[in-house]
């Protein structure tokens, strides 16, 4: 256990974090475990802390009544129950490592309400915001986008307010296509564009085609190799239509999922070095290039197991493990964060979507020599009520057979075997070690050979 | 490519399988892609090859409806389509190493009827056989086990025939428990009784009293440390009650669920080695003691990967992959099966159980030193809709956290997450690799750290 000396305290126990969200208050936590009685300030820009991101296309179609419900931890309670100085809509508007202080205001404010906080350590954990490309009327009413919690209560407000007819969600990326699913849900006449010629770039191109089949069996309609030119407005200024090279369509709602970038500026500004697509670069520890500053969540590189190098991955899982890392580290543990594998899964309508590792594509353009399967198999005995049919697409390297990468899509129960391909790459096992593998099966389960074990089986 | 020199054919080439289930035909289909033109014998006693005895008890609960279904493949089937010379019906009941030969006749047939059959190569693949203790009327109508397909098909057609009103089920294994959910779906009032202390003895006590809790909730009546006594018959010799030392419990029907015992004795007739709990000694290329002749499936040993030594585990997963290593190594290939977890997944009406590698009695009884932790998490993010309780127990090793197993007890979802858990044992992974694992999240699939990571992190 650790003993914390009181009299002892130095500047080094003034723990200063920018950010509360998954990052920012699992560090936080983690600091006040370990350290009982430091002082922790976390500046927060938005209203609420620790809220479920992942959540909010569920909230905006429904699926979940009250945004409340997205909500972990509030402020009051990391403050009551943990003793963490969480100031919420406080925004950190400079950086000063030379002098270890942070300069503030209150969100929306001037300079003249700026204040100025020291620390002793220094966590960033800005997160990311989506991309907003610079067209003309980009910020029309009826244009939105997911970002922040309050994105979403705004945009649920809208919903329920002007009942879209027809709406247009720009990029086939997993906000994209959720944000598909839940407008489908409120029988809106939806249109997926995505300037490129699949969607879910993450996917490879057969696995991506099954998604786009689902959207359109499902009733929306896929844009390919369509990218956003314009909007046009309406006379009051709200939007009226998306203007692509072929195409105008009419729309009520504009939902942007163009995938997001990390909030580095302030990062950058104060000298810290940034690395893969302008994420704040960290090491395994995640300290930053500058000493007493350390970064976390979304606006922080991570490690990349398969491809051996950094990348920028925005997603909850990663921002928790990061900031448990450097609250680890800040409050003089020693951990590393091995990386990442780029896993994710999500659901389309009744369609699981899930993925690990690399895609071919990706394996292909970091000159990793492979070789893949993709198969057709069934999320339960054939024979079982509720046998659903699922793909499963596997990459291993050329010579070892070792798997690097998997993708599946399918129905009820498909998704989630994803972790077994995940765990199998951590464990760098090989399509042999996988069709060896004790899987579980029973009839309601899956076949006797789990499908990615059939998929391995192609393999070796 | 093999090629197969026809004119070059010796004795060699001539396969004989005894038995036509998982582990027997999955060899001889393997053998029959590397051999094309050889010739393969299969002994069938029973009249149907490839039948999923998983699939059985919900054939009995109507579930499934025709026990057609669960056939994967006839007799004729591999005949026509695969030339494989499967003989239906036919017993072998002796095994000569000297001369190569095996001795057969019709099922049920005398002496009389015999006839010899040499072989070049041999596969000992005859399963094994529910464990029917000596007890007096053990035989009388309306004691029923699963076995055969043929035993299933007979208890359905008794459980639609006398519909009974009164069961008991003796023995809480999986087929017990499986078995138990099926009764009670037919609307049947349903006692399990156990010898032991607990149901499911693959479990800990502590997960295996939320099954038990979750069958009594469900109208079942669970009697444990009530070893089966005695039977008591009508007057037309039908059973009439189990007896037990505290219980006389009136059943129209009594489900035996003792567990199985490998068939051996045809092995052991011919000199070959038996090793865990009489099953057929084997070493990891799936050859006996005597040349010649391989095992595979229900009546031979596996190596337990953790517990490092031979066990004996009767599942259809396992049978599958002993066929396919016996089958690659007769057939001239070489290929070693490294063993077994132990990994099992079942369903008892909503509830899902499942298990990998060593329990911690298990643990504790193997001298493996060991630290356990059991967590209460949910299937999705608390707020997503269909979210519901599921418990996680892993054991690690004491020193260095490597994981050693895992059981799971839960609402819909949960189960299928204990490959993960395999996979990581597979990997010889540790606490802390599993909590740094890039397992994959969104709000309907599961809560931000994966319930088997939640685990994890209260073992590092």
């Amino acid at each position: 256990m650790y003993c914390y000396d009181v009299e002892n305290m130095s500047t080094d126990e003034k723990y200063v974090i920018i950010g509360g969200d998954a990052a920012g208050m699992s560090a936080a936590s983690k600091i006040r475990r370990e350290r009982p009685d430091c002082e922790i300030v976390v500046f927060e820009k938005g209203e609420y802390t620790s809220y479920s991101a992942c959540g909010m296309p569920y909230y905006v179609s429904g699926v979940v009544s009250g945004f409340e419900k997205l909500i972990a931890r509030s402020p009051d309670v990391f403050r009551e129950k943990m003793g963490i100085d969480v100031r919420a809509l406080q925004e950190v508007v400079a950086v000063d490592p030379q002098t270890q202080t942070v300069r503030a205001r209150p969100a929306g404010s001037g300079a003249a309400s700026e204040y100025k906080q020291s620390y002793g350590k220094l966590l960033i954990a800005t997160g990311a915001s989506p991309v907003r490309p610079p067209i003309e009327g980009i910020d029309a009413p009826g244009i939105m986008g997911l970002s922040s919690l309050q994105s979403g209560i705004d945009m649920r407000t809208a919903v329920e307010q002007t009942k879209p007819k027809r709406a247009v969600v720009v990029g086939g990326g997993y906000i994209g296509l959720e944000m598909v699913e839940a407008l489908l849900k409120i029988d809106c006449d939806v249109t997926l564009i995505d300037q490129a010629s699949q969607v879910m770039a993450t996917l490879d191109e057969d696995l991506a085609a099954l998604i786009q089949e689902y959207l359109e069996t499902s009733g929306a309609r896929v844009l390919l190799n369509e990218p956003l030119r314009e909007f046009a407005l309406r006379s009051d200024g709200h939007v009226e239509a998306v203007v692509t090279d072929s195409h105008t369509l009419p729309a009520d709602l504009v939902v942007m999922g163009l995938g997001v970038r990390p909030n580095s500026e302030l990062a950058r500004s104060a000298g810290i070095a940034l690395g893969a697509r302008d994420a704040i670069r960290v090491n395994r520890r995640m300290e930053t290039s500058v000493p007493g500053i350390w970064s976390a969540g979304d606006c922080a590189e991570s490690f990349h197991r398969v491809l051996g190098k950094p990348v920028h991955i925005a997603l909850g899982t990663v921002a928790n493990k990061h900031g448990i890392v450097a609250g680890t580290n800040m409050s003089g543990g020693d951990l590393e964060f091995p990386g990442v594998l780029g896993t994710a899964i999500m659901k389309v309508g009744d369609l699981e979507v899930a993925r690990t590792g690399v895609s071919e594509r990706e394996a292909t353009e970091a000159g990793l020599r492979c070789r893949t399967a993709t198969i057709k198999s069934r999320t339960r005995a054939g024979y079982y009520p509720g046998s659903e049919r699922m793909h499963v697409k596997l990459v291993v390297s050329e010579q070892e057979g070792t798997i690097l990468g998997g993708q599946i899509v399918g129905g009820h129960g498909a998704g989630k075997r994803i972790d077994t391909v995940a765990a199998s790459i951590t464990g760098n096992l090989s399509a042999r070690d996988l069709v060896n593998m004790d899987l579980s099966y029973a009839p309601p389960f899956s076949p006797v050979w789990d499908p990615v074990q059939t998929a391995a089986r192609t393999l070796v």
